[in-house]
């Protein structure tokens, strides 16, 4: 995982020395189950630097025998005896995994609840906020740009939902030997060695923890990212010049290009784009690793260690960069009011509809008579003196239809039902 | 979608006319919500044959306006201003949308239940049926033929709660106007309208539905295929020639090749690992389409227009031909226990190097001996004689693991707790 | 493939009849190369209805020897021995293949072409006209309309020329019998069948055609459509209002939204950046077909049957709705000059930082008096007086250094460069 | 990148000192072309390290102007100025970009000739060797195992010959300023500073090099790891328990499993066969990345910094693994002589249906016949006596038709026409 986007927290839970330590963790809950604590304590502080595991491994062609070689040498071989007996690599390895992929996905969980928080704050404060609502890139009904937060959080808590749901799932490992039927160890010493992790056995295992279940960790990752991208890609819209109704904000020590200074460019928003399209991509890589020979073959192995710790560093990434962007978020009000103006009546022209539609005028008629309306101009005057001679709509449903707080006189249910 | 893989009952749901029926179900429904129950039975008498919206479209360039103008001709104007009046287009085809996926799913749970049952009953059938485990394509320790169906059966129920737990979702639908804001139609009207469609409002939309619904289901169907792949590969790799433990049937008249008439292809097996390939590669473009512009851009629309139609066909066409295969799968009895004579005494290694552990000799020495003993042949013989020479093995500890019994003594444990 | 984006052109070479037809083509030049032109001639009257060959192929399972009995039922036994003896299935199929295969890819060679001819009418003719560049969404330095063409062309260059390599690798056929040893069949009656075919023999096969090359075309296809979704993109962001400064063409008859009778919504290029977004998902499907077992296995067969028909069908269609869209542009010329002032003077910042650095100033301070100045308005006058007192640059520098001109003056060069 | 895939050759070009020592590369060529050798000189030994351009840009969040401050401070405002005049950042950071694509397509050209070099070597070694064909992993007509070799070989060379293609159009860089328009730097000094780098001009750029020829990089990456894959697969599943025909080399000292002592896993095999899974995904997300906003947005960046790097280190990692393995396959020649004879006499049925239809059988007789024949079992004698029964086939015809050898008599001509 390059440096650049890694964050610290990741770190400790997915480079080599922590993969190392997590296989510890599994052999001395091992020993604590055989009633060897002493080993257990032993073992804690036993050293399985990557490097000298390397070494060995350049030797035996084999990471796991090559640990418990390193492992022989500090602790004797009682102890490897003792810790290792009857289990097959796997069983360590596989349930180390987990043990990382529980504690990836808590850290990814605690932060994205601030952004849930933040998103939150920003959907009250403009609650009432109006602003005009764009579909295919062009200004269309008014909306609140609370409402728009609105709809970020709803997106978010359904990331949330993805989350928990996947965490429930992958809070399991397995001890049950080299082709899954428990035939050197029990399933009940597996429960016992599991339950001191967190963990819970599997019905029924091949040598390998079903890869179906780190799809789905991957895609509840991928669908993160994905609920970031979409904040992203709103700010960068937003922040356009010539729109410019809200943008990420810009530190004054900050700089934008090394040949404009001017510019105040969106690199995190555009950051997090580009780095959902490579997290997405990993699901298919995901998906590709389940279908494995009888009972396994290890073709999915040296893909995931890459993706795991690529789409778990990412995703924490991107979180961590779009809070405050999110908190901080520069809105431009006046560029909101201006936009509205320079938008003038055309947005209403749905209001203007349906109140013909509610007049005697047929469907196409009234289509018709709109759309020739508000295609031949903006100007309010001349559009209401157009309604005036074209249609039979008294004044006060014109200036109902074109009345803005017409259009969002629901958001306030819109919040109700969101508890906000 | 093409003929070949298009099951009837997914042709139901996702051909044009198929689509226009559903869009009228929504009229329908806002109809008789309206009161208009009378107006509501003439709409579903009304044709939208897609010629001939196609030919509308092709003048005014919007498919729902098409629609609208031909209800108009055979309904009156009146009828179309009452049923439409206050949505607007994707109110009615994203609700639509949500009535394919929802039925779409239905028939796919029903389809996967008889591929689970014809699991169980395999694995029940052969739970005691010893096999040559393969990891990595090579021999390994014994296991059961049954607890292979097993794995199978286990990994196909979590595929149906993935299907389960997507179903609560997408049973929402939207009638919240251009924008997302009810600009037209009440909150209290939209769930009365879906009610009558067994859907839900969401908490908050755009002028769509959030597209991450769609990711979901897309994964979910994915994850079925991929379920099946697993089952595929596992038929094609047992019915390799050299190995033939079981294969997919195949009937008397059935060809095989058309030069090499001997041939009994697995053809159904590799056609399924096939498609599965196609459906997962949907899920990237399903999580691409989430992040759209600010109220929605509809670039999502033509390709969902494919890949929504293609997966969930596929997916049925899967499962409908795994069952027959799963079903009447061929079991060679014989070359499952000569494969097991030809891997002789190897597979027993592990629970020799477990007795050795067990006795006074390091992991290492145990290890070295042991593999030097089982590389060097397969007479069991030979190999008896060389434990006693080099180990202090009892010869009733030897007896017992090279006993392939002792291998599966605890398969009774993984069904008993599978409920089988 | 759906109706709806299924151009006549490709429907001619990938509907099933159309397949089966490229089948006869090859079974014709087996004949004819064979010495039998007259029963070439009858099996090319011969018919070979997809439903008839479906209803067969339900008995025997298998798609041409079921084709082989029809034949024979059509033509008596003697022309089939003739015409299919020493083939094995394959032969004909992938042969047939590539012919759709070579077929697809003249056609869109041919449809690229006047869309690459109106990108250059575009670029000659607004090669002058100066518009605001833009960078992360924000205004940067001036450049020119034209070059903006001139950049569309450049790409679309590069995808003929990719096209242009592909086809050359795909003008293969094989007729090398079951494993691809010529077992019955000899090397050089193989090149004489091809050569009427306008095909030539590959150096080595296995049962079937290398999948690679398969791979090579659906990649130069989702290169194309990278091209329009390019443009398309390119055209929505100009499009958006606030901005503006050209769109999508907007036939009068053509409606918008049901709801906003107001809006002219970029539906096409909406389209083409959806479905480009599925035809590169092809391409990851194409090369998981390249690793096959053995020497064969035929789970490539299922995706290809809707991938290669998908693929070629959507690129052409993407190409062709380009194309209108390109050449009837809508350009708003006062709306690029509004534009341009409203950037005002701090699309500039660059020149004056280049102006400085040719003082004496170092980059450091010229930076940040450069940043300093253009961040805090965007007043031409007050800029202007903040120069005259934070530097030391002469009025004639900063004239030209304000002047858009001065940044665009090198686009004849690139032109000339172009062949422009 | 992981360390334990990531070849040394690989970390000189792709690590952060690496590529800002390509950026320095950039700017020594411009300060040569400005005629400042001297500088040129002094800049080679300034020090850009990892972490002090990392400290610094925690404080100005721009990566470019971060080494500009930290090149300031060693060499003096003025080096700085001169070097860095009229260039935009993307002119230095895409061409050095380049530079690493370039170096490492060559390094990956180098590493892929003896690969072939060593299939050409088993090629010619097992041209006559007959072995047991196989499609959908059933026996088939007889090949020979050099065909198969010669089949990998020709992959291969379509694989170098791609990499050929995609060097030419990777040999480019870009100085064309802030939108590409040359404002502040002429045409003709970007050739002469990339011309010292050996590179050339584009016809036309955006702020940045089109990112359709990173794609271009990636695919041809992608179909080297294919091409790989497609010899591990092969490998793995000659090497099968049961088939056994071929095996990944293993070394007496290597471990196969922890627990079962007698394994010798393929495991190199299966590693190529997920990591080629991988690489292939980043070819969608490197198409993703082609359509960006206008004159630029930066989506593209935070996901190249990775997929460039790992594409090319595991297609090096790929080959350098790969190479041993063809170099020191274990060939068995016993078992596949014992195989050819367990698959008996049916694979010789395309040759005897092949016989029937030259006397006068009509094609579905002589189908029915052979199919019937083959199917009822594979004793030689007991298929002679049923072929003189139910035949008119002529004992020499007959035992042609049986006859191994008969199958193969083309492969010369193969390998001539290969130049073998």
């Amino acid at each position: 995982m390059i440096e650049r986007y890694y964050p610290a927290g990741m770190k400790e839970i997915w480079d080599e020395a922590a993969y190392y330590g997590f296989w510890k963790s599994v052999w001395q809950a091992v020993l604590r189950t055989r009633g060897q604590d002493e080993l257990a304590a032993k073992l804690a502080g036993a050293s399985l630097e990557p490097e000298a595991v390397r070494a060995r491994e350049a030797i035996n062609g084999h990471e796991l025998n090559a640990c418990l070689a390193l492992l022989e040498e500090q602790l004797g071989g009682g102890a490897v005896q003792l810790m290792h007996r009857g289990l097959t690599s796997s069983d360590v390895m596989d349930t180390a995994r987990m043990l990382q992929l529980n504690r990836s996905l808590t850290l990814i969980q605690k932060t994205l609840d601030p952004v849930l928080s933040a998103l939150k704050d920003k959907a009250v404060k403009y609650k009432h906020l109006i602003i005009c609502g764009r579909t295919h890139g062009q200004w269309a009904e008014p909306t609140t740009l609370g409402l728009k937060f609105a709809r970020f959080l709803s997106s978010g808590q359904r990331a949330a939902a993805r989350l928990e749901n996947v965490s429930a799932k992958i809070a399991v490992g397995k001890i049950t030997g080299a082709v899954g039927t428990y035939s050197l160890i029990s399933p009940d010493e597996e429960a016992r060695v599991l339950a001191r992790l967190g963990l819970k056995p599997l019905p029924v295992t091949s040598q390998i923890i079903p890869r179906d279940l780190f799809s789905d960790y991957l895609y509840a990752l991928a669908m993160v990212c994905a609920f970031a991208e979409e904040i992203a890609l709103g700010i960068r819209l937003m922040g356009q010049d010539g729109i410019r109704e809200a943008a990420e904000p810009f530190a004054s020590r900050q700089t934008g290009s090394s040949a404009m200074p001017h510019k105040k460019n969106p690199v995190i928003c555009e950051r997090i784009c580009g780095l959902a399209r490579l997290v997405r991509s990993h699901v298919e890589v995901g998906i590709g690793n389940i279908a494995l020979w009888n009972e396994r073959d290890i073709s999915h192995s040296s893909n995931e260690r890459i993706i795991l710790e690529e789409s778990s560093s990412l995703t924490l990434y991107i979180l961590e960069k779009l809070l405050p962007v999110v908190q901080r978020l520069e809105v431009y009000e006046d560029n909101i009011r201006n936009n509205l103006e320079r938008a003038g009546v055309r947005i209403f022209s749905s209001g203007i509809l349906k109140a013909l539609l509610e007049t005697e005028m047929s469907r196409d008629e009234a289509y018709a008579v709109t759309k020739q309306i508000f295609q031949s101009g903006d100007d309010p005057a001349a559009v209401r003196k157009l309604l005036g001679e074209k249609t039979s709509l008294s004044a006060e449903a014109v200036s109902r239809a074109l009345d803005p707080k017409e259009y969002v006189k629901h958001v306030d249910d819109i919040f109700k039902r969101m508890g906000l």
